[in-house]
């Protein structure tokens, strides 16, 4: 999506999305090397519960977080299935941040919805300029990622700097809301903690939708405002505080009320 | 309580207590919107694994953990079935810290317990002013507290300032032990990761007693200062390092040896 | 194993391992106490979820993830059945790093595989001296650790001065492979996020063997170079990013998928 967009300055923060989770020592180490290359860096973790091996879920999330970041913030993603083979690496710059992931469909959803996007992939050459010379074949989190961030973060490498623009990345994995006469139909994208069930849905897909009436689980729900216009245990839709729209149940868990998963199908008719 | 109690002056500190959990990026952009308007500020999280809706535990954590860290600090919890709804937010200040949460409940425990405190509800006028101009209905934390919790932690915003004061704050949901004739009746308020069970009940509640004997799930144990005080296997009790008592099974779980769960009740007889 | 290390030069960096958990204020009320002390602080968690009381676990990751950091670099590891015995508190002295853990076995490897270690005891009379009056029998991470490594990572405390020299640290609890006439014969040591089965068995271990094949569960796999060798699903062995064979199964849980559990024995032979 082109537009003006400001430049990446740095502001020395950096954000961390990925699937190792919090039992081992793999988020630890990764800030051991930010720090050690960057001692003034700010870390803020996005998330690391990612579910594993699943990129689209960290692209969408980040391109729904970014912007509540200052600019300048480098948002570092490893979700990375194919770490060690030939996949590329991904940087990618829109509206002042700027992020850093495999290049396996993770940033699609930056990308394809970020204003003044563009995009490179990161020059090998690059890397032993940096002194990364003997990265370990399975953890390149540690061993490239974190050292790149730093260094962006510092301010010592530009953006532009890192290699070769591209306008192709590896595509997203999560289909976009099929649009019919009268109808939108998505699907759960991720479930959060509270059993909210969370979809692709946006308030842009409704905008022929008069009167919107969500469809889901053989059940129908109008949209409310938030969690407490309903009493607890009842069950409501809301476009949510990231700006896709959301099933829930009050004070409950959707997820386990209606039996659903990561997957289902969601509509969204006319009344 | 009443009290001499230091003035509030900021330490740029900012610690977080909620039920958001870390799955997802509810607790990271809400340390975005903290960094991006008070780039020098530290946060430490407390816990986000508040059970779901349930304030109660965070007060009660809240109450027994603020002294540790140096006064100065803003605390910030978000329990928040209510968001959206008609609720206040609470600012409470004590002992040199400060305190801002729904008005739910939540601040009992620090409210009835700390010195020297006094409570605000937060005035919409100063959202407006803060540049808050169009908070979600569903996340406060990240639209209104964090913003809020930024400008007190910097020292642009005085804990006066942000409303008037009230001396009637939502009460809270955990009740005090009974006291009766030679015995006292709390109950396990929370289970620790470990599978100690920690009760409600504190050592000035157990003054009338000489040799106090906890009974539970049909036991008795007599009070021991440490773990290490029993073979590992053995329960014991003992008044744990937050001041409360406590039924733990050395080196193992006493809520899975024991069967017991939050709610279970605790007493304690002279032997 | 003498020989050459640089001197401790305090970086202002602590790490923190734990079996505390996250669900509780634990390890907040830890952090409280050290910006309290030091607020110029920084604070890494390497990881909080060491299997409760399982010291070993945490010096197995803390040996292989401390050169990760920045010398000058404080590593705190609490994993402390023993806490208010009479156990007594280890400060382990390598390669520009400290470390500070309960002395029971805990920092074995660390003393054993790093280069120019050196150990003491931490005396009672520095407690006193540092402020440190009145700790709890039960939480010496917040009450004694944490403020110790304030002073130290602070650059107010040598880590000389805390106590006398020792050679004797309690030994650890993970055993070294058994290495016979082509074979070698280790165990499963932990099991990380992503299901990958992690043993004790180093490069150094192999060397006699010219064709390594990895033996578990009745299966027999090569080592490989990184999880995309192979389709995913597929088994694989490798030496993974902290120098200890792993074993995998790309994209999936290899504990999950041979039903294997920490503990397991692990055979590499000569093919």
């Amino acid at each position: 999506m082109p537009g003006k967009s400001p430049q990446f300055a740095a502001s020395g923060v950096v954000t961390l999305t990925t699937d190792f989770g919090l039992k081992d020592p793999f988020v630890g180490v990764m800030k051991g090397q930010l720090v050690a290359r960057f001692p003034g860096v700010r870390i803020i973790d996005l998330t690391h519960e990612i579910p594993a091996h699943w990129p689209a879920e960290a692209g969408f999330w980040l391109a729904r977080s970014f912007r509540y970041f200052p600019t300048g913030t480098v948002h570092v993603a490893v979700v990375d299935p194919g770490v060690g083979s030939t996949r590329e690496i991904a940087a990618v710059q829109a509206e002042g941040h700027l992020f850093l992931a495999p290049d396996n469909g993770l940033l699609a959803a930056v990308f394809e919805s970020a204003a003044g996007v563009s995009a490179r992939l990161v020059a090998g050459s690059l890397l032993a300029r940096l002194g990364i010379d003997a990265p370990s074949a399975t953890f390149h989190g540690r061993d490239i990622f974190a050292p790149l961030a730093a260094e962006i973060a510092a301010g010592r490498l530009s953006p532009a700097e890192v290699g070769e623009p591209t306008t192709a990345l590896v595509p997203g994995w999560i289909e976009e809301p099929l649009i019919g006469a009268g109808q939108v139909t998505g699907t759960v994208v991720t479930i959060d903690h509270f059993g909210n069930l969370i979809t692709n849905i946006e308030p842009r897909h409704l905008r022929a939708l008069a009167h919107p009436l969500v469809r889901v689980a053989g059940r129908e729900f109008a949209l409310r405002r938030t969690y407490s216009d309903v009493r607890p245990g009842e069950y409501l839709a809301l476009v949510n505080s990231f700006g896709v729209l959301e099933i829930a149940q009050a004070e409950r868990s959707a997820a386990e009320g209606l039996g659903l998963a990561r997957g289902a199908p969601v509509s969204v008719v006319a009344k």
